[in-house]
């Protein structure tokens, strides 16, 4: 039995709703990021890097958003959340996903929890720099999503409900999604698996 | 044909290394990024973030090295660079690559290119907190290589090459590479695709 562990928004979110969307029997335990829980001994004995999500399956415990989404993928061939069976397809897919890991999520972090990257007095510096980071980000997407394309990769993937969990982010930080992208969080927040995983999670539709 | 555009030693050096593994039929242009390269109009129609590597596939461009090492390892089965046929790990390799992209390689380029993640007050702080980031990481490389296992996931994958170049930016920065890890190096360093991909940028053997 698959066991998620997540924190009410955080981008575990994205695995969460792919769970959904793949029909995936599985469990779920919430992480309390609030009170460190993500810290406590029995949290790293599942992840020794106290992030989430954390994905327990039968062999082991995966980690890091992309891999994870496309373990899912892949086990629910049937679901079609991926081009299972186009390389190329596949590796443009996941290169958009680690480009959300990689530069969307970090600039993220430089705001959220900037002790990772440098000391107090760098923090709004950084913060000066991120926001910038992510205004591009989104412009990148939104330009993707403009030509009226519903969906990152033209049909519905893990890409999106990935990319979803940052749209959400962007009103916490002071950043302005372009109407595209607010698009495409909107038609997220419609789908009957985003409900679900929202309504586990404790959250609501943006 | 596949084109690969890279930077000598820069984190392309894993997608060349993992091209000469499989065998490809390839070329390459090389960006120098010393001159800007990066950021002439020539190089921004191939991948328009500035970064290397990018792979010009017949399909299209594929950037983000741990979505390029996946695709050199699914087009070419026969090299066996990946357990492509077993979902779990291959999403624990993905998971290992991501981490490299999202945690190593950031870290470094807070050291490298602080620009891009602060102002120049900032860099210092950022400077100090990357290289913790970078001998923890190293420790954690070193425990998974520590049991006697030579190669990352035990048999060789495309982690392997990518964790090298890593490796062989430790010493530009001063990080102390722990015992396990420079033999780690050592023995990519002693694999004739490694020799022929260094060769190919003008590089040596650390």
């Amino acid at each position: 039995m698959l066991k998620l562990f997540f924190a009410a928004g955080a981008c575990s979110l994205a695995s969460h709703i792919a769970l959904e969307e793949a029909g995936a029997t599985y469990e779920t335990e919430r992480v309390d990021l609030s009170k460190g829980q993500q810290r406590s001994p029995e949290y790293l004995r599942v992840n020794p890097e106290g992030r989430v999500p954390a994905l327990v399956t039968d062999r082991g415990v995966l980690t890091q958003s992309p891999a994870i989404l496309a373990f899912i993928a892949q086990s629910f061939p049937e679901a079609g959340l991926a081009p299972l069976d186009d390389p190329f397809a596949f590796a443009d897919m996941q290169a958009f996903n680690v480009w959300l890991t990689s530069h969307v999520h970090i600039a993220y972090a430089h705001v959220f929890r900037p002790a990772r990257f440098g000391d107090e007095a760098a923090a709004e510096a950084m913060k000066v720099k991120a926001l910038e980071t992510l205004s591009e980000s989104f412009a990148r997407v939104a330009e993707r999503l403009g030509d009226g394309r519903a969906w990152v990769h033209g049909g519905f993937t893990i890409s999106d409900p990935y990319l979803y969990v940052f749209e959400r982010w962007a009103g916490r930080v002071g950043v302005a999604l372009p109407e595209a992208a607010q698009a495409h969080m909107r038609r997220l927040d419609a789908r009957p698996a985003t409900r679900r995983a929202l309504q586990a999670e404790g959250l609501t539709p943006v």
